[in-house]
């Protein structure tokens, strides 16, 4: 390693691990046995961490460890190690909202930047599981949950003023991380930028239209100073299908290093935007046409049952606490008043719809013609395919950014992708 | 004292202030001579602190020391000394892109919770000059300058986004003040409230009418929680017409110890508000009907001026130093990008517009329900004549309140203010 690292940082290997856990009681307890019973492999595939399952004979944990650079691109872009503390500090909090759907933290190493974690079995990453074609029955109710609880119970909504305030400035410093979505996803897909790529060269034209699409870079701009200043809730800053891994029966978050206060829409549309791409990608996974009619149905209506589902929990959890300095309760006691607030409350989650499919379509944009790609679409091995997928990809996503703030249901969505996806 | 305060703090008196301030050398030099020959007097007729002016041989200073309680109401609200530090910062932070609008600061000192500062003089406060009718000839050019420079070089159209996270960060423990505005502008204005008062009984019926109008307490809620979480900018947090010290050559902003990182429309609506506040109660303050028609005519045309000459000034920077991260200049180099962004800028613009007209509205409506109101009005003594001004008041803030978004320009304005006069 030549990057320069704090003192007592080393990057572990699945060799140097084993004795380094076995001197945490809690988690050589939770594996049982000693260090030469464990069995360390490295399993990462994201973009910028070590991560190692760990088994032993009473149990298993992840450990997660930051890397000083992002690991996608090398040494030359560095990061800070600190990420690992926000990410730690996020999986906490999300936690104390929506336990079930996030892992168990069994340890965490500020200095090593490392934290030791429930090891997920048998899940996989949702992603995967979509473009195996796996019906996942509860997936859109737990991501509703996941959403709802951890969103309104870190806003103005649900907390005081001034604890809210508190949580705000301690992700104030999770800085470089934000910056790498500002720059990836809101800056470089509408500019030309060293580490962008696409499709090439059947993409070539539509990404030079992109570059030159000025209301789109207008209305990407407009998105970005929201992603800058609105300090809504305390967002997991990258919620892709790649950060959900899942069971049959299970769903879990992980992976929040992005997290900071940032607009509400950004969480819910990544996981809406890469649905979409999931289900533009299809057609690059079917062994003949219409194999996968029934699968693509399934996704579009996990859009609509994810914002649905979020709509009601988000709201009941409004109408039944709702004691944030927000929107003060004891104001709206008449039985006259509830119609307007019911009103205010429908404009509330009607412009979180729309920030959500805004945003929504910025994730998709940034997967076709950014730095990183989703396997999703990667795995299409015919160019000509898979371009012809992303096209219609980007066809919706140009429309959600546009005009999503004009969505009035979340029932218009299928239809317009149905309508990208054959014209 | 009964309150608690931190050890090294003591509440100066005349008598006890002079031999602090001449162990200052600065301050010492700037006044001359020594204590003996200095002059100190208690001026303060704000809510929450201590004001001395110090005149010596050589010059004079104001010692501006924060109190740990709310002035107005006693002992029994204790407030943070800490707010002197966040005024401070945010004087030096706004005087860095507005010298000439602001007093020079000489000396600060955290344990005392107290600053001196430059003397003002013969400045007086922008609000009796309104009672007086004195005409300003360039108090809007002013004000606009002010605005325009504080505003944006704060905001992401001009800092990097780690920088000015930084900033918001540390205004992010300025909570206290915060609820403040939160309770007393927000809230308590529209429920019955210990701490509400108004002139009775001629306005009981509007008040109670306040309290049950559903919309308007909506549209509160809306910008309460717009205040409470967009960090747009870092704003002065409580620039009404007592918080500007004018001559007839000079405008100067002082008192900025509710500064934080808020929506940029608190701060310009303050002033709107305030104008609009003292334009309907300059009926209490003509000898005869009619007397005061010009300046009335004057109060409204600063209202367009100040909000012009802010749009101007607040343009000009953005075309000529677009370096925020939060609109990406290099996006838009291309001559088609031209009409585009401008639409884009005008979308910004109008917004903001919409936004001040709105925290105007409920600026104004706060004075005249809430705790603290205006000496524009209180100082009406025919409690007959003071309560029709304020209705005329209440007409235009609501209306400022509930459609504001809606004015397309803010000559719009001016027609709206007459009207809700002679209604």
């Amino acid at each position: 390693m030549t990057l320069e690292t704090p003192p007592g940082y080393e990057a572990f290997t699945p060799d140097t691990l084993g004795s380094y856990l076995a001197a945490i009681p809690t988690v050589a307890e939770r594996l049982g046995g000693g260090p030469p019973l464990w069995q360390v492999s490295e399993v990462g595939d994201g973009n910028l961490n070590l991560v190692f399952i760990v088994d032993g004979p009473a149990g298993s944990v992840v450990v997660k460890q930051a890397l000083p650079y992002v690991r996608l691109v090398g040494e030359s872009w560095p990061l800070p190690l600190e990420r690992a503390f926000f990410e730690h500090a996020a999986l906490v909090e999300h936690g104390r909202h929506a336990p079930e759907r996030l892992p168990k933290v069994y340890h965490f190493d500020q200095t090593k930047a490392l934290i030791v974690m429930e090891h997920l079995s048998p899940h996989i990453i949702l992603r995967k599981g979509l473009i195996a074609g796996t019906v996942y029955p509860h997936l859109a109710e737990h991501v509703a949950q996941l959403l709802a609880e951890t969103l309104f119970k870190t806003s103005d909504l649900h907390l005081a003023a001034a604890e809210k305030k508190q949580r705000m400035k301690f992700f104030c410093d999770n800085t470089e991380l934000c910056r790498i979505t500002e720059e990836l996803i809101f800056t470089d897909p509408y500019r030309e930028a060293e580490l962008n790529r696409h499709t090439s060269p059947q993409l070539d034209a539509l990404a030079l239209q992109f570059r030159e699409d000025t209301p789109l870079k207008c209305a990407a701009q407009e998105l970005k100073l929201r992603f800058l200043g609105d300090a809504q809730a305390l967002i997991h800053g990258d919620l892709h299908t790649g950060s959900l891994m899942v069971t049959a029966n299970d769903t879990r978050a992980i992976d929040p290093e992005f997290a900071f206060y940032g607009p509400m829409g950004f969480d819910i549309g990544a996981v809406l935007g890469n649905l979409l791409l999931a289900y533009f990608s299809q057609d690059g996974h079917e062994a003949r046409a219409g194999e996968r009619d029934g699968y693509r149905q399934w996704i579009l209506e996990q859009i609509e049952a994810i914002w649905e589902g979020f709509e009601a929990r988000f709201r009941g959890l409004w109408n039944e606490a709702p004691r944030g300095d927000g929107v003060v309760a004891g104001l709206f006691t008449a039985p006259t008043d509830g119609p307007a607030l019911a009103a205010f409350k429908d404009r509330y989650m009607h412009r979180l719809l729309g920030d959500s499919l805004r945003f929504g379509g910025m994730k998709m944009i940034r997967r076709i013609f950014g730095l990183a790609h989703v396997e999703d679409l990667e795995s299409i091995a015919d160019p000509e395919l898979r371009a012809a997928c992303e096209k219609r990809a980007l066809g919706l996503a140009r429309e959600l950014v546009l005009f999503g703030a004009q969505v009035t249901s979340v029932r218009d969505v299928a239809p317009a992708a149905r309508f990208h996806r054959l014209r």
